[in-house]
């Protein structure tokens, strides 16, 4: 097949199973420790916050993990998502490279979210459990879940980031339409949220803080369970989908990516794209190269430090051993929310430190000029995080061209941005800032670590 | 195949001709006539507005007419769409229905316009216009129409009826990101705009008024040439792409229709859902009924009367022989905006005379409580417009239920709502209203209709 625009697979081509990097990575990710005792947390230790399937998970070294029918079953409202090539992007960068890109775009959402929150909805509603509460940045997480929340007939309170439930006011409006509660954090519902009010009473939040508020809430009420739209294991596992299907969709294209790029901000969706193409490398010795890409203005991939962390702001969390900017980095209010995030699941900060992936930070404003071309060519017009990934390819392509060699890109369309529209219409306005971030920010930022001996 | 929810078709299997009814039609329509002689009005007559291949279609009788291969090109950008089976729905319905939609709402604008949108900008491009006008209702079309330019490179100028200007700020955002002008209609860039201004300073807009605005600037600029979004028979035939792929999808389903629905503005959606399955019924004695569905606020195929009448407020277009509520007729301001027509077009008119179609009207409180039911059971946040289509789907397989018989329903999911969010928000506080008509309204705007002899 050659010049074809996008491969569809058919529903019964669906993955059966999520893969699990944890089985083939060469240094597994130290262990999570207990934020009081410092030891190494146990699966009790974290019953209150998630069900015990989903911890199963998180500790898994299985190399599969079969997908229940009946999540199968919701995955196909969408699923499989298509497969593009984007021929009109190549041929305004004049390169030689093939550019593909994974749409995930296509779900409910809007995004790759509902992957993992149709999981998490089913394994709490098969526990038992009434009522969930998280976080959300740009609101694609928090939309996701209250879409699978509904599906499964369960309650939802969302945290959004105050930031972004000013900029986006659809992103609140579509969680309504699926039945969650949304409030913006930092809020009044929770201490955490109280404390914090006290002492920034204009803060813009971030995903830190609003992920205290939701835990908060959720270790307060024995029918509630907490649910995290990336950067945990289980999380990362169940957006495994997405690599597995473009494996099939390229191989269709009888082609291979020498390039895999997924934007970054906890974690899941360059998970998503990239773990199971990585999976070829570790085990059977293919070459390529995966590239997360963050905000030039909340690098801790590129400019950060590996270290224990919270996951949160206030504290409430495991130590997770990530890369991390200090979880009181309070990000610049780029409009890319969901890549607003201190710092790196465990997994990508292990694979990162073992140089078996790579990390690039872009500033706001490439992405943009990037968004603009992307949904001016290939005519979608992409989530603000999704445009970071764009920007990293187009940069491969002219890369390509320089060199003059050919190259086949792959990267991972999370979502689209038509509820980010006011984003594009500062960004042709000239109202849009690169947040530059200096050395000197973040050792402040890092200062505030605490030190934890291991 | 049993209990799919989706069926994909390969971009191989994408038709590759447009279907035109007026080859099997019973009766042909009366012909347009010219505004002033009141003559039918020649290929010669048009061509200050139209290119002469768009002409050459809109008078055709020829059953099949090829898409050209550039057109093709960029309709596989996003087509072949899904069928999707309404699983969830019919649950909840609790019916012993099977539902069906063929899902128009992933295209580039989020719905079925870029079908025509496209073809009407390539034929433009190819005869050297430099530039387009049109009209937009809720911003489909425009957006549609921005999408198209963009990829020709011709420029656009868009009046959008202003009460759908200002309660869709994301759409002229959408526009503007595909390069497009957009004022709110009436303007002051026209003598049309200028005259109701003066008469009507806070005049909601129409898509009629719009019409006159768009028509105006095209006739005075020789470079320039309009594009009109629906009820022209070229802009019905090219979505008649969406009809073929259904029966293609629907024969892959082992299933066939009873009922085929579409929500009714100009014709164009209904059309291209329903003309492909007419054929069947027309030459092959297939047994089906085809529903077109409007709003109770705008009830020109139950309501209004059949007439020549103009396709604009101001009288600048050819007389239209058609289903009218009168070419003065300001329709309410409900959130689906693509639905606020005085009339409907010339094949479809005939159809309904004929008794091949029918038409039902559906108040706003009944569409979006449909539409509602909907985003929650299938996951997609349906368009104003398209929640017509779903309450009389929804209203069909209730009667199912009630009359214990097995039923199979298809409409069309003409677009996404994500952009109409706010339409929700409303409905969700109890602001909507259904906007009655009554008998002595809708006379007394037929009255305003100028006879015509012919």
């Amino acid at each position: 097949m050659s010049k074809f625009r996008k491969i569809n697979l058919d529903e019964r081509q669906m993955p059966t199973s999520w893969y699990n990097i944890m089985a083939d990575m060469p240094n597994k990710p130290q262990p999570m420790l207990h934020p009081a005792t410092k030891q190494p947390v146990k699966l009790e230790d974290m019953t209150p916050l998630f069900p015990v399937e989903l911890l199963k998970q998180e500790m898994s070294t299985e190399r599969w993990i079969e997908i229940p029918e009946e999540v199968q079953d919701i995955y196909r409202v969408w699923r499989p998502t298509p497969l593009h090539r984007a021929l009109n992007l190549e041929k305004a960068l004049d390169t030689p490279a093939r550019i593909y890109f994974k749409n995930e775009s296509v779900s409910p959402a809007g995004s790759h979210k509902p992957n993992t929150a149709v999981a998490q909805a089913y394994y709490n509603y098969k526990e038992g459990v009434k009522r969930l509460t998280t976080e959300t940045g740009a609101g694609q997480w928090g939309s996701a879940l209250a879409y699978a929340c509904d599906i499964f007939g369960l309650e939802l309170q969302v945290f959004m980031v105050r930031v972004s439930y000013e900029q986006k006011p659809y992103r609140k409006m579509m969680m309504n339409t699926w039945n969650a509660n949304v409030v913006p954090s930092p809020s009044s519902l929770t201490e955490a949220g109280r404390r914090i009010l006290a002492e920034h009473p204009d803060s813009p939040g971030s995903l830190g803080i609003a992920i205290s508020e939701a835990v908060e809430m959720a270790v307060k009420d024995p029918d509630t369970r907490y649910s995290l739209g990336s950067v945990l294991n289980h999380v990362l596992l169940h957006q495994t989908i997405i690599g597995q299907e473009a494996i099939k969709q390229m191989e269709m294209a009888g082609d291979f990516p020498d390039v895999v790029i997924g934007c970054f901000g906890g974690g899941s969706n360059f998970a998503g794209i990239s773990f199971p193409f990585l999976r070829l490398k570790l085990t059977e010795g293919k070459k390529l190269r995966a590239i997360a890409v963050e905000p030039a203005s909340c690098p801790k991939l590129t400019r950060g430090t590996f270290a224990y962390d919270f996951g949160d702001t206030v504290g409430m969390t495991p130590l997770i051993p990530m890369y991390t900017l200090g979880h009181n980095f309070i990000p610049a209010k780029i409009h890319a929310g969901g890549l607003r995030y201190h710092g790196a699941g465990a997994i990508v900060s292990q694979l990162l430190k073992d140089k078996i992936i790579e990390a690039v930070s872009i500033p706001q404003l490439e992405t943009f000029e990037a968004g603009v071309l992307f949904a001016r060519t290939e005519g979608i017009i992409p989530a603000p995080e999704s445009t970071h990934a764009i920007a990293a390819a187009i940069r491969e392509a002219k890369k390509a061209k320089e060199e003059g060699v050919s190259k086949t890109i792959l990267f991972n369309l999370s979502g689209h941005g038509v509820i980010d529209l006011a984003a594009y219409d500062q960004y042709f306005s000239g109202k849009l800032e690169n947040y530059a971030i200096s050395d000197e920010e973040i050792q402040n930022s890092l200062k505030e670590l605490q030190p934890v001996n291991v």
